[in-house]
């Protein structure tokens, strides 16, 4: 079991990960909750409720009332938002209740974000399935909806209480779900941990088959540096904007293609390599690191091929939401385990990276 | 002109009263972000843009950009909410975006909403323009929207940078809404300020005229009783509760009656009656001060009657937001000008407070 602590301005709070973690929920709670009272509400999908209910009810004298969201990200709009509430208000829901996030990444911040918002604030707790969501989204505290214009474009800043990842649940996840989260643990490796890159490259077969020991070991070493950054700069104002590393034309991808074709993961999975043909540019890196990088990320895929020109990739990078008054900032790397963040990276530059990109993907999934 | 500081443990600013303020918006905002780079969005609604937007944009020389929203409880939902968010992403608004709350109390709280979840959390200031939003709803960062199961069961905590409220917007209010506004000035006097209770005794008719002198005074005498409590309690842990004298019964009445027939602050006064037959049952304020507070709520009026039982009421009073986990909370008042909170008023007391309001009722509306 790894316990990580997250530590921020506004909240503190631990990351547990390990296997056999659902059936201990109950007891969690109460320990969470010393005392004080709360009614839990789980929030889920019918898929995962059906999947994992049995473990999940283990530790509960009382089964908890469960409210469920169809899974997928086009259910991650303000409307569920307001039929969960409505939901919750029906129930009877109080300051008392607590939330549950059961599932994925749209789970996680749309109930976290439902957490936010009704009457003004609640508790609630993540409790991640897949991989993306223990490594990546359910830390940090950031939650919300997407509009029709654009993803998470609503939103607040609202940690759980706790964060419970039970690698076990990671079994019934699809392979292509698994391998396109595992891009967010290269990136982690990319950014901060040399040595969470090395276990990747050595132990891949291990991890892409979820082999408990090897993949909570990459869980464990990648929430170390999502609560590592978070606890060091919980609002974005500096560091924790190198956890975009790979997302700018990682999210330009996404857009040119309507969030449909490639999973997040992904599309920053060739987002990490346009970024790295920058970097080779600006000699942040050697070209033989960049060509390791590339290749674990490639390890990882097959990452879906899709279709979209440089121009317009990089036009759509405009529209970034870390961009202030028009000016872009760009992560790259700084050799293996290290960043730093440039602003003056130019439109040339991007497209002249974003080409090369293009190139390799052509020649990788002919 | 007054200008009222309110300063709580995440955020601090002032609360600016004046004739003639409108016209020196753009300054002002340029003065608060001293330096900031700053996109200006108007929310407000087509009646009060076109009764007032001559003087709002007197002091720019490039007009804003302007959201409407149509006027009307009906209009303070999550899918307004999301229309506007939609408008602001469409215009382009990112986190150097400023929204300007430039109406009544729906505005002011669906803009504060807007500003606290568009990209996780912009600036926003409040320019009020009815007598309840001066001197309530635009102080002390609560804002919200409906659900369909009850009022405000969706919001925020975030304070705006600055409270900029024109007596002179006030002209043009319909007089029923300014008296039930000033139900709410009456409910400050009473929990907080002796001498504001007495001025509004005494200047009754220059008041209810909206005489500039008189209620520039009444309105900076209430603001000054929110901002203070809202300063010693941000988040309604325990003294803010006294704002919600009046409230209980008050909140009932509006759901008995869908919240269609009565303005809030008319709910409020009768609830206010209500809570001060309980307190003299409790012996808290002699009869003689409750009749002077009576009298004065009545002065005000006169207050929409309405239909609804005793038992209807109490009833409804359960669902209250501020119970947790079934304890209620009673806000009493001690003499004139002081409270008291209490945790066991039962339900047979309520019941005849309540019984002795709506006897009062039928007498006075006759
Ligand atoms: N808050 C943050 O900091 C943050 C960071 C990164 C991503 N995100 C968000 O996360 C979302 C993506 O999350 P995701 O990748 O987890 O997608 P997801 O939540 O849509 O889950 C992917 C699919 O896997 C299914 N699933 C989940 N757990 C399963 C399990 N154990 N077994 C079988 N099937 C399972 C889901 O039903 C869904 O169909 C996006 O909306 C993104 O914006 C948020
Ligand atoms: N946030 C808080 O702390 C808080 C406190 C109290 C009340 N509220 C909320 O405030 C809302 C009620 O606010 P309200 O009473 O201002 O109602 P409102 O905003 O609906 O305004 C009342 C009416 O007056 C019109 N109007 C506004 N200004 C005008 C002007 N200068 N001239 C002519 N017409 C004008 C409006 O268009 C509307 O028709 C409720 O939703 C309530 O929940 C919030
Ligand atoms: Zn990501
Ligand atoms: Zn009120």
């Amino acid at each position: 079991m790894s316990v990580i602590p997250v530590k921020t301005p506004s909240a503190t709070y631990d990351v547990t990960i390990a296997s056999g973690l659902l059936r201990t929920l109950r007891p969690r709670l109460e320990k969470l909750n010393q005392g004080k009272p709360f009614v839990p509400f789980v929030v889920t999908s019918p898929e995962i409720w059906g999947l994992w209910s049995e473990q999940f009810l283990a530790s509960f004298k009382e089964p908890p009332a469960v409210l469920f969201l169809p899974a997928g990200e086009r259910y991650k709009r303000m409307a569920s938002v307001e039929d969960l509430a409505q939901q919750l208000a029906e129930a009877g829901a109080d300051r008392d209740s607590l939330l549950i996030a059961f599932g994925g990444g749209v789970i996680g911040d749309l109930t976290g974000f439902l957490a936010a918002i009704y009457m003004r604030g609640i508790r609630y707790v993540q409790v991640p399935t897949t991989l993306l969501a223990q490594v990546d989204s359910s830390i940090g505290g950031k939650t919300g909806a997407n509009l029709a214009a654009g993803k998470n474009l609503i939103g607040s800043f609202h940690h759980p209480q706790a964060v419970l990842a039970d690698t076990d649940v990671l079994g019934t996840l699809p392979a292509t779900e698994l391998r396109a989260g595992l891009q967010e643990s290269i990136k982690a490796g990319i950014i901060r941990d040399a040595k969470l890159f090395s276990y990747m490259e050595k132990n891949a077969s291990a991890i892409l088959a979820a082999e408990p020991k090897a993949i909570t070991h990459v869980v464990a070493a990648s929430v170390r540096v999502k609560a590592d950054v978070v606890s060091k700069d919980e609002k974005e104002s500096g560091l924790r904007m190198i956890l975009n590393f790979g997302h700018t034309i990682g999210h330009a991808i996404e857009a040119a293609t309507n969030y449909k074709q490639l999973l997040h993961g992904e599309a920053v999975g060739w987002g990490s390599i346009a970024a790295l043909n920058v970097a080779v540019g600006r000699k942040t890196v050697t070209p033989a690191q960049a060509e390791r990088m590339t290749n674990l990320i490639l390890r990882y895929g097959p990452l879906s091929p899709f279709k979209a020109t440089a121009q317009k990739l990089v036009d759509l990078t405009a529209r970034d939401k870390k961009n202030r008054s028009g000016v872009r900032s760009f992560i790259l790397p700084k050799g293996i385990g290290a960043t730093q963040i440039v602003r003056d990276v130019t439109e040339a530059e991007l497209l002249a990276a974003t080409e090369k990109m293009l190139t390799l993907m052509r020649q990788s999934t002919r």
